[in-house]
């Protein structure tokens, strides 16, 4: 064909760029009540304006959730959003689930199902969906499923570009490569169906209509995807647009609109979508619509099937087309979608009947993807992620039983359809719940982040992320656009500020002169000078610090100073860190971190080191590996907390109490596992932000207004808080520019500060 | 004597630490016309109101310019801080000099000198002038002279308290140290006035009237220190005021003025005055206020002058007292003071009158310095500045014509009293002309801060080192304290936009996002990608470079990219300085550094590299050397420009162009000495902030504005600057956070851009 340029490109370029693309998903998930009938309550008012909330909003009906998200370069961190998402919209749900099916659950009389409610610049919305309520009655628009934006990187487009050297610009070139790979999945979608159908059967509230099937079929419905069939949506009549040309296209469903036959182009329900975003005369990528969700997994969605999907559309791009792909060859890949998706759970020798042929759909399908895993090898791919989804795609034909629809029949046949369905969607709803820290397939960032930007999801703040690695981040809302970094560091706190709490020596100086108390010691930057001074600080206990560190390091305590050399060795160590060192006075007392923003205490945390509390039965070992359960307990910082851990340190330190991890502590002693209170060594975190009296909380803030500092966290030396705060009883070690927030929102013991809400409102983003 | 608790201490301890202290100092110039005249001229307006400014006032009359440094912990640094207000003071007079002589300059009649005008709340001050001029005549008024604000450290005080474990208080404990102090140096002053006295003569304009002196002397007065004579300015009644305890000395004075001998204690001209500043009760500090302006210097006095009398203070300190110092004593010791001060300059022996026995007043001299001499040895003192001051002091007690006074003395009798010190004053004008950019005694900060610190004492901005190797500083003035480090840092800026300006990836998505043009390129954290995109940029001039650095390293500049082994080793050279580097369009043209302060660019600067231009007769090498001559270029960083180096790199260079340090460049010929354009290596800094068209300035204001900045200092490439900025003919490189201001004021060609004005009156300190 003179227009397939694309067919040579397989020779001119190796390599996993041939993967770079965006991934965007959208997911219907219709509300239920827990006895699995449609909600009937509003959509939940936290996410605001359903026409600008980026992520949540909803389709053709008031109970019908639609989550959004954005196109983003990697298929596990677009289904990581979407999960997300889901999990975020879950837990402001009040005794409602999300139906984790694209058939309704329990519907009531079409005249009783709420259309979506919009207001003032809504109306058009909402009449638009009167509309289809009318002419395609409202039950059918209950139909949920996953649309899938796919778009190529415009570097590799950019590279096939200078390769193939065609006599197009490069906007009309991306056009052809994604109209042909549009045409490509319309006559291949058949194939993901025949894998990933996963809408088999419905409750009798449904009354099926199919207007346009050849096929008869029995009442009781068992099918593939009865969502891609003929019972499922779509438009009254077949419909054929020209996908010979942008130009073509867009005139054909102009002239289908002028007939009379859609009251606009996006009545138009093709199985695939070219996206005209960036320029109303060119695709900026497409929309797959065809992909039911799936009910075994939370998110609806498999890193799998996309990357299938995927795979799909560059064989189509880099392939031969068979024909024209004119009204005949268009009915003709419309039989083979409606028909599998209604006899492609037959697992027996299923034939077709192709322009006078008969084809049997499980040979054509392992062609298919023979010549997909033909084409993958020649490109060099070799991302996991498309080895993997080839390689089950291959197996599920060899095994069509090994279809996941088969897990879900059985689970159907069971309990019953909506029972089935019920008991997955509260089985999600609980992993929800107990994971609701993070932010799925953002797992690398911290968890600060990952907080924060859960609350931007909710809040409808739309987020890019600039740098990952550096937890730099863009939050926009109503043209609000802040730069948020490592969560904390934001635009609300001045440079100077920073600096100042930056330097130890600085921000005491400044405490000092506020009348706040501050550990009393000197600076020094000469070792000879400080170990001169060991005569001002005999019998006193001191600490003996680097002036700017962070981490602890370099840092020595000294409880009985009377013993010159290790006052003079620990000069030393600070000096080995720092040219300038602090010597100061050390007060005894427990340490609290203080969370302020914008002069409000927002909260006050205390740790306290890995440790096990006994019931006088289980050994050490056992309470840790119970202890450990709390899904809040992880490894590597992602998650609120750290796993206790039973290794040397530990066991050495239990050696020094005379105890192992066979010792049986009495019912409810208390063994330490380790000195240092670290939350990465296992230790907790208790809120104790209602504890403290207000007399502390007035001299926090009184600091941070002193340094000028919007938000800071505080580490506080208080030796006694049952006391109300005197002048002396109280010391600020140090100010921290850059406070981690989720432990605060996830302490071991204690509730949820929100830190990630309190921020996001101190930023200007109101609910 | 029972007080005397000091004596032992010298036993006690050792080392450098009996020297710490902090040293304040004030001085008063007359300002004078070019003729020597008194100025009739008003206090220069640009130095604000007179009881506000910290650091210039006026004295007695409005022609009297007095400067008050703040306490500083060095004896070097106190003196830099004075000259740098002598510089700054100087600069700011028109066609007046700073009168570098104790004794006043020609002067009017008494009714024509101009007594200091204050307005408001100054109505008080102006009366007690008024008042003075009454009762001691204008005339008397305006000898000028140093005070010398001394106070040991506390933390030698706290020592000495803890080692000698007095029955006193802390408090009273200073106080005893300082009143004995006060007494010693009553006692000894004579000494100090021996050694520096410079004040020998007087203009015939001032007639002097001795009410006093037991002595007469000739109408051509030839003294060694006219002012601390009899016929200086005096109290007309001697006073004694009881030293013997702070209650017994607040109690004398105030009886004084109840017996109406003074209209207030201030009235009381004593040579040391001890000063209660924190309290009311305690003693802060001392004031030494018999030291002569010494006219040989511009700063008018020395290290090694304080160094003797803070050595002399030490003495005093622990060494026995000789008497009660009641009056009787201390009409002694201001017998010894007046009388040295009149007849020390003779060097042949001279005898007074000690209660009955005749001392030498030489032999007398030589035994305090030695006495002095063996204390520092026993205290382990071995600061160079003590051994040096002590010294000399041995050497002028030796050679008594060693002493300064004979210089000047010489230099009067040469050329006249009025001539010689004119001739003085212009000289350390042009000095001051010529080293405007640095604050002496602070040279080992950076040069940004050290011209913004200038500007501080011009504005009368109180300023205090916080930490000074991070050359932080706070100003204070009329309630507006900023803190600020490395003079652009400030609490103008917001944390995210210094966070985005320090993230080049971050830097240019804002800047795209705004449709400022930035070079093209991407951004790889996997080195395999980066190489594998070699296609994409074939043939095109790159930039390789770590994405977070901003000191030129790892960056490689590709200009004919057609070697794939080139690309890719520049590709290994940036991963080695980051995890996350950028590949980028390299554009052709010159850079020009463009400094925005809110949103007004305030200075624009090209940087051209090290060169020569000919004057058809000299040689490379002698060209050099005349271009080093430049008093703005240095050697490590202290000057605004560098000195050109005559190293191998530079001769390397010029063989490449075949050319030695031999060649001698034709007329207006121009040879560069090196490739790169660093003003480290020599490079001139070329102001072009007139040059550049508008267009391009907005289109800086616009990039400062996309990232929310106050203060940057924007790096854009312009490949014709004399063409007005279009949408493609510029690319801004990036934003730096902490640009340079000196480069601005001091370049090597074009005009000061007065950087260190602008930013101050951006933090809200107005003139």
């Amino acid at each position: 064909m003179e227009r397939d340029i694309f067919q040579s490109s397989a020779n001119l370029l190796k390599g996993n760029i041939w993967v770079e693309a965006l991934f965007g998903l959208e997911k219907e998930n219709i509300r239920v009540d827990k006895s699995g009938k449609l909600a009937q309550t509003l959509h939940p008012k936290v996410f605001g304006n359903k026409l600008k909330h980026p992520y949540i909003t909803t389709d053709f009906s008031e109970s019908q959730i639609e989550m959004i998200t954005p196109p983003l370069p990697d298929i596990k961190e677009a289904i990581g959003f979407l999960e997300t998402i889901h999990d975020i919209v879950s837990l402001e749900l009040k005794d409602e689930y999300l139906w984790p099916q694209s058939i309704p659950p329990i519907l009531p009389d079409e005249k009783d199902i709420p259309i979506a409610q919009y207001e003032d610049d809504g109306r058009k919305d909402q009449e638009y969906r009167e509309f289809l309520a009318q002419k395609y009655g409202s039950k059918n628009q209950l139909f949920s499923g996953i649309h899938f934006n796919l778009s190529f990187s415009d570097k590799l487009l950019e590279i096939l570009y200078h390769k193939l050297n065609p006599a197009l610009s490069f906007d009309e070139f991306k056009d052809e490569a994604y109209l042909k790979t549009t045409r490509q999945i319309m006559r291949l979608r058949w194939l993901y169906i025949l894998l990933y159908g996963n809408s088999p059967v419905v409750d009798s509230s449904l009354e099926l209509h199919c207007k346009l099937a050849p096929y008869t079929i029995d009442k009781n419905v068992i099918a593939l995807s009865i969502r891609n069939s003929c019972y499922g949506y779509q438009n009254i009549v077949e419909l054929f647009p020209d996908y010979s040309s942008v130009k073509h296209y867009q005139e054909s469903i102009e002239q289908m609109v002028k007939e009379g036959k859609l009251k606009a182009p996006k009545e138009l329900y093709s199985s695939v979508r070219p996206k005209f975003i960036q320029s109303p005369d060119h695709i900026s990528y497409i929309e797959l619509r065809f992909i039911d969700i799936d009910p075994l997994t939370k998110a609806g969605i498999t890193e799998e099937s996309l990357s299938f999907l995927h795979a799909l559309a560059l064989y189509g791009l880099l392939s031969g087309e068979s024909d024209n792909f004119d009204a005949t060859d268009q009915a003709l890949a419309n039989k083979y979608h409606g028909g599998v998706a209604l006899y492609g759970l037959n697992t027996s020798p299923c034939y077709f009947d192709d322009n006078g042929k008969s084809i049997n759909i499980w040979i054509k399908a392992k062609t298919v993807i023979k010549g997909i895993t033909d084409l993958f090898q020649k490109l060099e791919i070799n991302q996991v992620g498309y080895q993997t989804a080839l390689q089950e795609a291959k197996n599920m034909i060899a095994n069509p039983k090994q279809r996941k629809i088969y897990q879900l029949l059985e689970g159907i046949l069971e309990k019953g359809y909506i029972p089935y369905h019920l008991d997955k969607a509260h089985q999600y709803l609980t992993i929800s719940r107990q994971k609701n820290y993070n932010f799925i397939g953002l797992e690398d960032m911290e968890l600060s982040t990952q907080l924060l930007l859960r609350e931007a999801v909710r809040r409808g703040v739309s987020f890019e992320i600039i740098d990952r690695k550096e937890n730099f981040v863009r939050l926009d809302k109503n043209e609000n656009v802040q730069y948020v970094k490592q969560a904390t560091k934001t635009s609300l706190d001045n440079y100077a500020s920073i600096l100042a709490m930056e330097n130890k020596l600085v921000t005491k100086k400044i405490l000092e002169e506020h009348g706040i108390r501050v550990p009393k010691g000197s600076d020094y930057s000469s070792a000879e000078i400080a170990k001169a001074d060991f005569i001002l600080f005999q019998g006193k206990p001191v600490v003996i610090k680097p002036n700017q560190t962070n981490y602890g390091i370099g840092i020595t305590i000294i409880k009985e100073n009377n013993d010159e050399s290790t006052f003079c060795r620990a000069i030393d160590i600070a000096f080995a860190n720092d040219s300038t060192i602090l010597i100061e006075e050390f007060i005894e007392g427990k340490e609290f971190r203080i969370f302020v923003i914008n002069d409000e205490v927002v909260g006050i945390l205390h740790r306290v080191p890995a440790n096990v509390t006994g019931d006088g039965l289980s050994s050490i070992r056992e309470l840790v590996q119970n202890k450990n359960m709390d899904p809040l307990r992880g490894k590597g910082y992602h998650t609120p907390l750290e796993k206790i851990q039973s290794g040397e340190a530990e066991a050495m330190f239990l050696h020094t109490q005379n105890k192992d991890f066979d010792y049986i502590p009495a019912l409810l002693e208390t063994v330490f596992l380790r000195e240092n209170s670290n939350i990465s060594t296992g230790g907790d975190s208790i809120d104790f932000t209602d504890d403290i009296p207000d007399s502390y909380k007035q001299i926090a803030i009184k600091a941070a207004k002193a340094l000028n500092v919007k938000i800071t966290g505080l580490d506080m030396i208080i030796p006694d808080y049952t006391k109300e705060a005197s002048d002396m009883n109280y010391a600020i070690i140090e100010l921290n520019f850059n406070p981690a927030i989720h432990i605060h929102c996830h302490p071991f013991k204690g509730e949820n500060r929100k830190l990630n809400e309190k921020l996001m409102d101190a930023l200007g983003y109101s609910k």
